[in-house]
């Protein structure tokens, strides 16, 4: 776990997104809350941001770092439930991780949901979209 | 979380898949563990591993189960690192949940291993490929 | 933590119920689902569910036991918010700390979610209302 | 998860109280340290001390703080045991979950450690006394 | 994590050992109960047995299992004091890991509780003693 | 949990050392990474690192702090594997515990990852070696 002591705290902005494509027949029932499990988009947005605070203990080489906010979003295109995630703290090392594991959990979470209905589901894409604060700055994946 | 105590224990697999797209560069220096934070892989798996006991705490909704065996395999397509997991139990419900944040806990290690030098990583894809057991039976992915 | 391995497994159910006493205002919102932090129930739901299976990290002479189901579920008594949960298992402990858990830690998340608008609040019972199986039988709370 | 990044640190302390009702020969079993689990107390303060800090995992959109002191003490009223928390914390939110959660704890691993002797003990209240800190400054419970 | 489901449950059982040295007066100081932060033997026995519970987190390959019972025990010899623990369960792989984190987490939480009195303290073995079950049957340690 | 609110935070850094003691046969397979289970000494760094982020978990009475690096290194002398760990923080508490925990945690997944071939071997010694900040200052453990 490489020493960030000598760093001084900055406020720190990370966003990633999953897009979790999905049948015509599972998007609706998710839409509609019409799933025998329960309503699934509330349900992944608690898992994500749970989720984003164990990040220390899933990926082993993360700084426990105060969160000081996450936010787990969802929007559609067509077919595709798109996740998008926030993580902000004032650290000295980055929110990159917590941005990305609450995106990913949110997104597994949906899978777990709708699983019993349709096994095919995939999550096309799981990725960091933005970062700003620390040395490196503001960083913004291209398109 | 549904009762499952009406159905009897079975012996049960599930395989997914992570693909994590990288650059060259970042290809190269996982395949010569020539990164600054050590040998990415070895971490990966080991995280990976250690995530699928953890998805009862992730997954609102999944049972905990006695997992019998969890695998973390990689294999390269040019500069797509492959993530291959399988996880095993005999009990009353799936390991689908098992197989899928082992491999997204080691994609993500892997993005977290390489992101200094390379922050546009994206896991390209995060997908269950198979599972057998169950009342359900034996599923595979369509390619 | 007292030796079960004698004990033959056997199906096992238990109840239980926290009672919060909100006021006009803050029973209304959570009824509306207006509250600025998002839907009171289906947080302290997921929240209660997640905690049972949590038990064993919390309570310390708990056996960790392999739930087969969990439920939380919310009434009304006017302005008295009724939490009862249920713990199911195939075990050889029983289950009525996962289902207390699990109704104190919904109980406690419908606090944190109202208390910027009303912090006096109160969880004016937690109780065991019903367990089954296991060697002392089926047991049930005085009125 | 509410973003607090704007809010300054600040000192705070926040106080629980929870009251678990006996019958006469489990507050004598108690008190005398003789039960067949061992020393209901000091087990009960150890766990509420322990959840305390356990609370982010427990309470959907509470924030991770960095706890500075957590007491746990223990007061009789007849056959009432009164549980009394407090919690201590220099941050940019305040500490009364983690207040509540060491009480409800340590209440219900009292009930852990009696209940084979005696089914139907209740926790007759579980709700916050104080809290000082923060933007919202002191508060105090009405009797 | 090595394929354990082909092998049958069978009863299991191991006990190990960690000896801590101490000075005449953190000894006394132990044994009369009279340190600052309470009763230390007390403390350990709840923290090696709730860190039972937490093996699969800890070691990376060890496989969650069912405990059935944990014990933590003190004895002394001069100086030392001796921490002996046990572990049971009836599954298809070892209780040694369990026996050993407690022993281990037992007697870090002795060093936590006398540290301000005396840094030097030193855990000088750390051993498993004895195991029974499973294929490879009893093993006893030599003297 | 002593309250530490009135301590300035400050850069602390504590070593820790734990010796294990391993046959010829099982030392080489180790130097060889010729084990059924995997590589031993990457497994028990990443085992180490992360159990230093559960000390809050695992030792009742530690308080959470920020952890700003962690190291687990290993040498040998003869047959003895030394592991020797290094934890930092700029907080108000020291880190003496979270070197031992990741010194310990290393040790035991050693242990874990041989055992099947040689089931006696002995952590010889598990012990703080230096620390350094915080109002008590620089200590080194004599020879």
């Amino acid at each position: 776990m490489v020493d960030v002591s000598a760093k001084k705290p900055s406020t720190r902005v990370a966003r990633a997104e999953a897009r979790v494509k999905l049948s015509n027949a599972a998007a609706r029932a998710i839409r509609s809350a019409g799933l025998k499990k329960g309503d699934a988009l509330a349900t992944a947005q608690i898992a994500g941001i749970m989720a984003a605070k164990q990040t220390p203990v899933l990926i082993p080489l993360t700084h426990p770092i105060p969160l000081s906010g996450v936010d787990v979003r969802f929007s559609w295109e067509r077919n595709v439930l798109v996740v998008q995630t926030e993580a902000r703290t004032n650290a000295s090392t980055g929110v990159e991780m917590e941005a990305l594991v609450a995106a990913a959990v949110a997104a597994l979470t949906i899978y777990d949901m709708t699983k019993s209905s349709e096994r095919g589901i995939r999550i096309e894409q799981l990725a960091l979209l933005e970062k700003s604060g620390g040395r490196s700055g503001h960083w913004k994946a291209s398109k």
